[in-house]
């Protein structure tokens, strides 16, 4: 069997719903201890995490990163076969984290092995950056990982993302950064009153209504050649005592930007308060920021990666913003080029999640040709 | 004892809680038929209901109509004394339904008893209409009554219905109508998206809000001499997963007129739809007529009643519009002049609700003159 193969199935086979980790990271340390790299467990919380490195000190530093935890398989009797047991049909390896992200990780480990064997004498180093807590609430991960380093003085120069980037074909798609997110949990003050008597009531939905049509309709940046315009949504709206006939003292509105690098999460929030504050609302504003935008628009590691792609596939590559947020984020402020680059995308999450077999093995490829075109010596 | 507190702390004994009766009407009947009343019990699904009438089939029909049911009393605790335990302090009678309206049904009784010892052969019929579902969904009570009151050919020319009207002095406010009351159930439709890819969805919040806005801020009528304008209240908004990322495929409203005479619900249905449909929206609307808007301005039942009111107090009475519905929107379709005339209404629905025994004897002397004024020989 095909190592990458092997691997990601041996991934599969522990039931690493977030935050739990199965023991899938001592497989990976395991791994990368045999090649000589120095691992460093750091758990956090109930989070797992570990950084290992291989190489020169003096050197750039190039990082894979990526997470050991999966979201949960659902009801089991839904799948075609049990989402722990990896199980291979026409060429397709399916189980849960097949696509998100056990794959790539057997990628990254096998591509490293197989680099360090031609090139053992690299120049700088090679690190991984992996976490049980990418797909929870990711703030006993990465996060904490990115801090641990600065305190250590380590800087990373290029990060591959593992997640699965692709759309039809694998490395058709890479995403060189990720929108921004900033959500607001809004609440309008009025007075609770009997509709008989709307003159002794402040309705909070009556006054909130022009200045919600104007959040909803307002035009916030034309976005740039990599993102597209930033987007507000309104997901929730809550008003009202279920009585048809009592105006409700509240009204809740909780709303999403998805933001390019054009805006800021500060600019965001200042730009809402305007609106509410000129409206004269009696409000209350919680704003949650998920995270700021972040963007690799070229540079070494995109180069080095078109190129790779390039010569495994024959391929090019789109660079692409769009989707979810990625724990990219936590990366990129540092001052680090970072890049995702994972197998297909079109089942993660859902029921049956799979990967071709085949996909896997041309990832391992690009990923050790990534490594030879910055690291060779 | 006076015979009108006596009665109603018989009433208020009995723990009528809607659409409960508790043997109220049975008590009222045995008075009644006492007095050579025709009395006609009058059940329909789970309200008890009667009808009793005296006099002349051949001349004006005057009604007492009225409800022997009662809001909950809630907690028993949170009361002074016992909901259901008639008590006396410092000259108010206390206790659930003494306000609303058991005191006018005491009174009604006490004041034919004597305007038929003193009148025994009047002119016309005196009739009584009682329903035991007036504080809940009044479907099976004053509006039923009405419709096999109608089918016997009997019409009622001059109704005086026993809810509280009164603001500080008993007969100080009499209410000559009510305005209508139309509900609404809005759904606005979209389709349901994740926040990451807004182009895929399409917000129902968002294609609502300018709608709404206009709804909130339009002019529906001015009102009258009677009526204030016509006001629409926004009392519910639900919308959303309740995950923060997704938009939601629907976006529920439920909004409420009261209106004025001046609008009728087919016109303001109009008025709603032009407004929805102007505005592009894919959207279902769900309507509920409570009650058409009615009225009497004038005429022999308002002469009568305000001469009443004078001649016992001394007061001058205003005629008001103000409040919920009421079951004179029932009556008032036929064609019957219709008053509301009963205690300070200032306790009623709530904890400790109670009546000055002083008013309940002044409002029985109204009453047997209003009867006096229309029916004597
Ligand atoms: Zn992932
Ligand atoms: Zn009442």
């Amino acid at each position: 069997m095909e190592p990458v193969i092997a691997l990601c199935r041996d991934l599969i086979s522990r039931p690493s719903v977030t935050p739990e980790d199965a023991g899938c990271q001592v497989l990976m340390m395991d791994r990368l201890a045999a090649l000589g790299f120095r691992c460093t467990p750091l758990p956090f919380g109930n989070t797992e995490n570990f950084w290992a490195e291989h190489g020169d000190p003096a050197g750039p530093l190039f990082v894979f990163a990526g997470h050991t935890d999966v979201v949960p398989p659902g009801p089991a009797s839904a799948w075609e076969s049990d989402p722990f047991t990896p199980t291979e049909t026409d060429g397709m390896l399916r189980g849960r984290g097949a696509a998100d992200m056990k794959g790539s990780l057997a990628a990254m480990v096998v591509a490293t092995e197989r680099f360090i064997a031609s090139h053992p004498d690299h120049r700088g180093r090679i690190g991984f950056l992996i976490t049980s807590d990418e797909e929870g609430p990711a703030t006993d991960g990465t996060v904490r990982v990115v801090e641990w380093l600065r305190e250590q003085g380590t800087t990373i120069d290029w990060c591959l993302v593992g997640e699965p980037s692709s759309s039809e074909h694998v490395g058709d798609v890479v995403k060189n950064g990720r929108r921004g997110s900033l959500g607001a949990t809004l609440t309008v003050r009025g007075v609770q009153g009997h509709v008989a008597y709307p003159q002794r009531a402040d309705n909070p939905i009556h006054r909130a209504l022009p200045a919600l049509a104007e959040l909803a309709s307002r035009h916030w940046d034309a976005g740039n050649d990599f993102f597209p315009p930033t987007s507000l949504q309104l997901t929730n709206a809550y008003g009202g005592t279920g009585a048809t006939n009592v105006v409700p003292g509240e009204f809740t509105v909780l709303f999403n930007f998805r933001f390019s690098t054009e805006s800021t999460a500060a600019g965001l929030k200042a730009a809402v308060e305007e609106i509410f504050d000129r409206h004269g609302l009696d409000y209350h504003l919680h704003w949650t920021l998920f995270g700021e935008p972040f963007l690799t628009p070229e540079g070494e590691l995109v180069a080095a990666t078109q190129a790779a792609i390039r010569a495994v596939t024959g391929r090019e590559t789109l660079l692409s913003t769009a989707g979810g947020t990625s724990d990219g984020r936590f990366i990129a402020p540092t001052g680090a080029q970072v890049l995702e680059l994972g197998p297909v995308n079109a089942t993660i999450h859902q029921v049956n999640e799979c990967v071709r077999c085949e996909d896997l093995l041309t990832l391992a490829e690009i990923y050790e040709s990534v490594l030879g075109k910055l690291l060779a010596d």
